[in-house]
């Protein structure tokens, strides 16, 4: 836990993501999965990552448009967006920041 | 620090404001801030929320233009922020959500 939740500050996306060995995501990890972690249980760190995650998270594939991009984190009230492939493997993370200065032109 | 944690998962804006008895801006309790206290202790619920808040908050006054308070999230990459009145006194938070759109007309 300790680990994921250093990772969520160091990249600033109020997530991370989780995959398996062979690159598929599998789940991420929000800044709501570790409020919700925090007010069930005393030691919120002394777990798994695998039991706080979100799995089955919201995706965008690649080859989205921004646009399209952009309506999900505004439908769904997030502000990140993890895309991926055809095969279900992690190709990164959209941010609203990098996104809605796209729809301006 | 409960109370506060489920407020902020039940506004859905990543963090909430705290006030004075007079209603001062006093500080925001922010995702980041529970994920520094969850690396700092083992249980990050027994504190109080005033040592663990963000002091001195980037604010934005109530009488600003929307493009100031996008320009202020835009380059702290954050994605909320507390509005003031002129003496301080807490007036409301805007959301990124809220403010985007606003720069298409």
């Amino acid at each position: 836990m300790a680990e994921a939740v250093a990772e969520m500050t160091r990249k600033g996306l109020g997530m991370t993501c989780v995959t398996d060995d062979s690159g598929r995501l599998v789940g991420i990890l929000t800044d709501g999965d570790l409020r919700r972690l925090m007010l069930k249980t005393d030691r919120p760190m002394s777990g798994d990552v695998a039991s706080a995650m979100t799995t089955k998270p919201i995706t965008i594939r690649e080859e989205s448009l921004a646009a399209e991009a952009l309506r999900t984190l505004e439908d769904k009230k997030i502000t990140s967006l993890a895309v991926v492939d055809g095969r279900g493997a992690l190709a990164g993370v959209v941010q609203i920041h990098d996104l809605w200065r796209t729809q301006l032109f």
